[in-house]
């Protein structure tokens, strides 16, 4: 039977009809209100638009920030004060008139990579974004890890480099603070300071560097700018590697905004992880880009949706 | 129905005859041999004289080192070499008249410590070992996490510090390289040396200063010893904090040689946990001492066995 899926992101909300091989049907998308009754209206009626007229076993809400599953609410989300502490399932399940769920945007992106994109063909996938910010999920034995409270599968925060730059989290040397998009206009600036004959150089002194600037000039071939990628991949390399030899994944799958720069960022990454990860797994891993896009949060969560209403998936708790 | 634990080590090999409730109603002990001839007919007469006359459901060893599942054998085991590359289902099976199957040491007393110890009211369980290295296991959904050949839940290979010192794997940095037994003695002859005043310091100018040495003189209130251990506590937490935050566990238990320090490692440890690991995973993670001590790996590794021929548990591949 078909099922919902509604990516709840900090800008946008898009709500997609997905059949059970991962066609979307129907999509709608709507800017994120900033209220809690406003957010949860918007959602009713997105869910409702896509469902018109056609039979559907259930949704479910792919929401940024930590949840707690066993009380279906987000308790911390920094992209999206709004959401936190709503009860949504309570709030929500009445008007829709389908079951819902809801589920971490890192851990529903890595179902939907599990189940249609990179990791179609494996067991065992560990799926990271790299983002403003750093998430993700792991697939271990074919089962979604959510932990005890649902809120498991926090790539973006195991230290390093405990010595290392400051992360959003208010921890040190978090592969966040190393690697993401934030990290890369950060390290971006301060080469630009020290190389300001560089492409990096001269665009900093007309305007604050990002994330996107550095890949920009790097697929350019601004020297200063690849070396930043080089090192923000290494240090992926490096959370990638503790990742292969505790998971023993058949696939990492790389997402997220920052996979713009493609191999420039994966190949020094690859390269860390035959460095420090452990045969058999790290012979085994294959270290690859997702495929989904920015789809797989809708995919991803009308797939959890689907398996949550068979049963063919582990609820947390 | 009872089943048999073997816990093959790199000094001894222990069979126990285990009930389903955790009870060793028999064990026996051998010296481990070092050709790989005699170890499979030491393994095959463990098991035989704890198996006398009762119904067994099956055997499981538990084996140091990486290995691979899918062949049952062991492909890299630096404390036990003559274990390498032997397949010991198809030598053993014939000779015990029984189903056996085999699992890495951590992962098998990670189970132990699940079924009958310190995780056994928890459905998520990190398991860490600290002794001269560091390894573990992972119970994530009531599942044990073995990943795709069987090579999964290797906790002392993760980077915590990128730059930091050497392990015995050739990494850097690794949570072993600072946190285990071997990294506690190096950490001690260092500041042995800068403090030879130091009970510590005195020690050191007769021998070579070990990891146990560390913790008899902490024990006895030397300050130094007491900052190695707290040093190497913090380490641990660092590492901790980011299994919390991956795993969303109900309990972190803490085993092997060097929780002879107890509280004086798993206070820094907790410390840096709190700092470093985010709630909710870090208000429910409750960081304690593995319960069954040196028992774990035939306890778990007899849960295994039983647990496999039920289908209870989720084997590799």
């Amino acid at each position: 039977m078909n099922a919902i899926g509604v990516d709840v992101g900090g800008t946008k909300i898009a709500a997609g009809l997905v059949t059970p091989e991962g066609e979307i049907l129907d999509e709608v998308r709507y800017p994120s209100p900033n209220s809690p009754e406003k957010l949860v209206e918007t959602i009713a009626r997105a869910v409702s638009e896509v469902s018109d007229g056609s039979e559907v076993g259930g949704a479910c809400l792919a929401v940024p920030g930590l949840i707690l599953a066993q009380e279906n609410k987000v308790v911390f989300s920094p992209n999206l004060r709004c959401v936190e502490g709503i009860p949504l399932k309570d709030e929500l399940e009445p008007n829709i008139g389908m079951p819902l769920t809801i589920e971490n945007d890192g851990n529903a992106a890595a179902w939907g990579e599990f189940r249609f994109g990179a990791g179609s063909e494996a067991e065992h996938l560990v799926f990271i974004t790299l983002g403003t910010g750093i998430g993700g999920g792991v697939i271990t034995h074919g089962i979604l890890m959510r932990g005890a409270q649902g809120s498991g599968g926090e790539l973006g925060h195991v230290t390093i480099q405990a010595t290392g730059p400051r992360c959003a989290c208010g921890n040190h040397g978090c592969l966040e603070a190393l690697a993401s998009g934030t990290a890369i206009g950060r390290r971006g600036r301060e080469l630009a300071t020290e190389n300001p004959d560089s492409a990096l150089g001269r665009l900093a002194a007309s305007r604050k560097i990002l994330g996107e600037d550095v890949t920009e000039l790097a697929r350019e071939g601004d020297e200063v700018a690849l070396s930043v990628l080089d090192e923000a991949g290494t240090w992926l390399g490096v959370g990638l590697a503790g990742f292969i030899n505790v998971f023993n994944p058949e696939v990492v799958a790389v997402g997220g905004g920052v996979m713009e720069a493609g191999e420039l960022i994966l190949e020094p990454a690859r390269r860390e992880v035959k460095l420090r990860a452990r045969p058999p797994s790290s012979d085994l891993a294959e270290v690859k880009a997702a495929t989904l896009g920015a789809k797989s949060g809708v995919l991803g969560a009308a797939a959890l949706a689907r398996d949550a209403s068979s049963g063919e998936y582990v609820l947390g708790g």
